[in-house]
Parts: structure tokens; sequence; C-alpha cells
């Protein structure tokens, strides 16, 4: 097995586990948030980067990179880890959501999804095996099924067509994937409904994947229902596989994700509003540019240690970010990548001596949390 | 004296000299470039990246500080050290070159020039006294007196007018400046006129600066007739006190002037270029979003050993440029500056060796240089 779950511990007052996640490039401590390297590099920064701060598993998207550079390039670079000199872990996504959510005109038919590029127009069709074909040749250490994601709202017979579509099409991923040192995850759906979403994991599970993804959730709904529906979804997935919460990211998701039982998660949260010149603090989220950080010489977040912190005053930040400096994006996104990777290691750390509800209450009590 | 140029040794072969520049922020080996951080920032790049590849002394932009965010809250910071994290030596121009390249409805009196700012069409006043304000508030190692840098092309009297003007600033400025750990340059003016450039550089050595800028030169005109100015400015210039090319920055001016005995230069053009994905290398300027670099897996220069050389390919870094993925531009310019850097110490080693015409022919055979 390319990719093997190990489970350390189960919390004896919630749902969550502290696990290890052993891969062709490492060992991962579980939960972990993977930042997301959408086009072979996580926006703003250079891989040692990542690697100071914590990161040792990054998330990059099979759409982008088939359509630029393409994946015959990165192939011929010796995969996506040396393309992009990161020798930490990688996980692909199918291409699924982003054809759904980014292309033009798409078409979709059993067959697969016929769609048009975001970049030039052109014309592309993706398959379960082209899906499979794709991230092969990128050669993450996690590859992901290539599924169909329900828009939100969708009734619920449009969203049990989506299901068994996103189950056969599991299949077909199975059966073109061949990639020994390479692990291929199911994507549980099933939209908003519990009956849908239990079906799901159930179908899933019967292939025996090595690990499992929860995908179309945190598409709009509310969080309590997300919460609800991985409550129904966690217990049907087997204990000793690796769950994985795609597209979710904020600190307070985070938490209770892991109290759920979720040992993986994604979001482009944390960089995109770090670009957005906002970041996340101990006592909440920051807006940097408003005027009232103009002469404040204190770091971001007193708490923190990430290098941002260290070097940089709120005013220095500001000023790059209104100066449209790169520097004031790397700072920002440096910072709250380490927020949230340090979350992660607090949230094991509870786990680990049972005090997980204790972590939640005292965090969400100091961070505010939209809805 | 705040400043201090200690001779080291003279070429034997041509007027190049090595030097120390002792400053409160370190001691420099000379001839030096000076990386341009107009906005309190070097685009692109963290202050301990700029040490890394051996950056001691950096440029910032007095007008654009001055206009945002403010030189007042420069000062609250505790200077522009401390505001940007930088412990090495800093050097401010006088905001004389942008106020007449950059602003507005210029108004040039002899009292000094009203602007209104290119950020928001505010009006303001330059004078010398309040440049002199604006540089003891920044708190630079090294601040330039406020001169009038003639339009290309002028005529004898216009020139001759500015000369005027410059000197008698450079007066003002000299009784204005007041900070003990600060030393002021004098700025050579005269334009194209071989007489006036002779007469301003008398002028202000007259005053006594502790160094001197060469203002006014790479506007435009040939760079043979820069030379031929240089030629007959250095000689008018004391022995033991530092001439400063400014604006000057490509690699054959580097070389051209450091034999003329030029100490210190300062240019965008190797950050700016690395924006816009062009990168200097030992077989000459290579523009790394051409198509055939696609598939080249190579370093942009294999005689290069700078953080983007050792680390990525051509192939990687023309991906990120053409997906406007800020890790390009981070990467082309700490390579470009990498690359001028190094240049610059192998001038000073060849100035040691007494072979700095051989280094010249070998390396401009190689680099093609545009005129």
């Amino acid at each position: 097995m390319s990719v093997r779950y190990e489970l350390i511990k189960e919390c004896k007052r919630t749902k969550a586990r502290l696990g290890r996640l052993h891969t062709p490039h490492g060992v991962i401590d579980t939960p972990v948030f993977m930042p997301v390297g959408t086009q072979a590099t996580v926006k703003t920064m250079a891989p040692d980067e990542l690697k100071t701060i914590g990161a040792r598993i990054i998330l990059s998207n099979t759409y982008h990179l088939y359509l630029r550079p393409g994946h015959e390039l990165v192939r011929k670079a010796g995969g996506l880890h040396r393309f992009m000199n990161w020798d930490g872990a990688i996980l692909t996504d199918s291409g699924g959501f982003q054809v759904f959510s980014l292309s033009d005109m798409r078409q979709i038919t059993d067959a697969g999804v016929a769609f048009r590029s975001h970049i030039d127009g052109s014309s592309h069709l993706f398959t379960p095996e082209i899906s499979m074909e794709i991230q092969m040749a990128l050669g993450a250490d996690i590859a992901m099924a290539f599924d169909e994601c329900a828009p939100y709202p969708s009734d619920y017979q449009y969203t049990e067509q989506a299901l068994v579509r996103t189950t056969a099409w599991a299949e077909r991923c199975r059966s073109a994937h061949n990639r020994t040192d390479q692990a291929l995850f199911g994507i549980v759906q099933g939209g908003m409904y519990a009956d849908l979403r239990v079906r799901s994991a159930r179908e899933l599970t019967e292939m025996g994947f090595p690990g499992y993804g929860i995908g179309g959730l945190s598409v709009g709904e509310p969080k309590s229902l997300m919460y609800e529906l991985l409550d129904c979804t966690v217990p049907e997935l087997p204990t000793h596989k690796p769950r994985y919460l795609m597209g979710v990211g904020s600190p307070d998701c985070l938490l209770e994700g892991a109290a759920r039982g979720i040992d993986m998660f994604d979001c482009v949260l944390p960089t995109r509003i770090a670009r957005n010149g906002t970041v996340m603090t101990s006592q909440g989220k920051l807006v940097v540019r408003n005027a009232g950080n103009a002469e404040d010489f204190s770091p971001l977040d007193p708490e923190c240690d990430c290098y941002t912190c260290r070097n940089f005053s709120r005013a220095y930040i500001r000023h790059l970010l209104k100066a449209d400096e790169v520097l004031g994006i790397r700072l920002t996104t440096i910072h709250n990548l380490s927020f949230l990777l340090r979350l992660m290691g607090r949230i094991r750390a509870a786990i680990r001596d049972d005090c997980l509800p204790e972590l939640r209450a005292e965090f969400l009590a100091k961070y505010e949390v939209a809805e």
C-alpha cells in the first residue's frame, strides 16, 4: 500500500482521533490541514517556507495543471514533486469540483464532463479514465476519484442521480488507476440528504479504498447542517482508513470536523483572505488594511511566533498592502498558514490529552465565528 | 563622521578602486551595487533574502515614502531600518529625480518644486529644507542633496541654470541637515556638457561633502557619451570620498563605471526586468516566457548558484510567470539581484588582482550589450 493510515489514539470524549499517514513522501501527523497549491505553487510561498511553517502535505489541482502547464509536461519534469521542488507529500483533487465550478458550458453525461477552459475557451473532456491518466502523470502521493459534485441547493432526485454516477465513476477510476506508489481515495457525495450520504459512504466502503474524501459540503449550507451530515456519514466509514473533508478550513470548522473524526482538511481560505489583507489571529479576524492599524507597531498577533509576527508590524504590513507590494501578501499568507497549522498542532495535542472540548471552547470564545 | 570611505587599493590599469564604506549599519565593500527598495521593500523580497544574496546596502525613495506611508509615520516606527526590519545600510535619494519624472504639474522655482502626487493628485512642495526634513525622519545612513535633474535633451542655457540651482540647493541642504548619524552626499549635475560637469563637481567639492552622487546620466544619452562625461567628472572629485553613479545598473555599465572610478551604483533594472520575466545570465539576457523554455528543465543560468538556480527549472519558472504566480517573479528577482551582486564581487576581485580589463572583455564577449 502506497499510503497507510495508522490510528494512534481515539479521543475519549469526542469522535476525534490521532493518527499518522504514511506516504512515499513522509509521515504526516493527523488531523492535518493541507495548504492549497492550485497551480503547482502555494500562492506567494516558496517550498522551503512551507516546510518552515510546518506543512507536510499540500493539495494541487488536477483541472488547473491539466490546462496549464499540462500533465504531460509535468510527467516529463519527473512528476509534480520534482517540477515544483516539493519533497513533502501531495494530494491532487480529481478535477470534478473545478469542472463544475470554474469551467464554461459543461455537459455532464454518464461518460464524463465536456467543458470549456476558463483560460482560453478551448474544448475538453474529463472522464474518470482521463482524470486517472492526468493524476498518474502528476504523480501525487494521493489521487482522488472523479466525482460529480451536485450544486447547492439540489433536489433529492438530482442529488441521488449524481450519487449513482459518482459511485459508478469511482469503480471506473479504480479500474483505470494502476500506479502502485500512489493511493486512490473515493469521494462520498449525497448532497444535503443524510440517507444519500449514508448510502454513498456504504457503496464506496464496499469497494475498499485506502482513504475517503467527503465532498460537496461547505458549498453554501449552514454549518450546523454540515456538522449533522458529518455525524451521520463518518460512522459509515472504516475506522482504519483516513477521512478527508474536502474544501473546509475555517478555524471553527477544523475544530468541529476533527471532533467528528475527520483526519484531513484543505481550503483556499487562509491563503485567499491573506491576499485580500485579512489575517486570522488569536483574537479573531483582523483586516490589516483598516486605518486603525496605520500607526500600530505591534505584530499581527501578539501570541504568534511566525516569521511575519517575529519581524514586522501591522503598520508596515498595512503600508505594503496599500502600496500593492508583493511582500505584504507574502507576510499575511505566511501568518495565516502558520496560524492554521499551529491550530492543527493544538488540536492533535488536545486529542492526545483528552481535552479537545476545552480547546474548542477556549478557542471559539476568543475567535469570532461567521456563519 | 557617520559614513567614512576607506580607500584600499587603486587599480594599476584602470581608474577603478577598491574600498570600504563604513556606515552605522555595517561595512560595505566597494564598488557596490545597491538594490532599489522604492516603497520600503525591494519588490518581492524579504530582508533576510536580501542578506542571503549578499546585499549590504539598499536604496529607498524619499518621494514615494513621503507620499506613502509618510515620513512622520516612519519616524514614529523608529526610522526606516526598523520599519522595514532591515539592519543593513540604507541610502535615500532626495526626491529630486522623482518629482521631475513621476509627479504631475510640477513648477520649479529657486525656492523648490511644487508638484501633484502621482497617487491621488494632491498638492505638495519639495524644497531643499523639506527634503532634508523627510530624509532625517527616514533616518537612512546616507541622505542625498535635493537637486534639479534637467531633462534629456536640454540646451546649454537651461542645463547651466539647473546646475546653478543644484549648487545653491546643495548649500541649503547642508545648512538644514543636522543629523550626525547620517551622511549627506552632494549631487553633481551638468547634463551632457563636459565643462558644466567639471564646474558642478568643483563647486560641490569646495563645499566638502562626505560623498558625491553623479546624477542626470543614463537618461537616454548614448552610453559612449556617459562614459566620456564620467571620464571628465570623476577626476574632479576627491580621491578619499565615495562616488556614486545614480540610476545605473546594467552589467556593462557596472563594469565600465567601476573602471572609471565609480564606487556605488543603484538601478531598478534587475528587479524591473525580473518582474517582466527577463533574467540576466552568463550567456546574456533570457526571456523566460519564450516558448523555447517550456520543456527546458535546466536552471536559468547553469553557472549560477543562487536559490532559484539551485532549486528550479526554466520550465517551472516559465509556468509560474504565465500563470501570474507571485513565486515566479520572486524567483527571477532573486536570480537577477544575485547575478549583479556576484558580478560586483568579481569586479572587486579583479581590481584586487589587477585584471579588470580581462574581466570586462571576458564578460562582455558572452553578454550581449544593448546600446
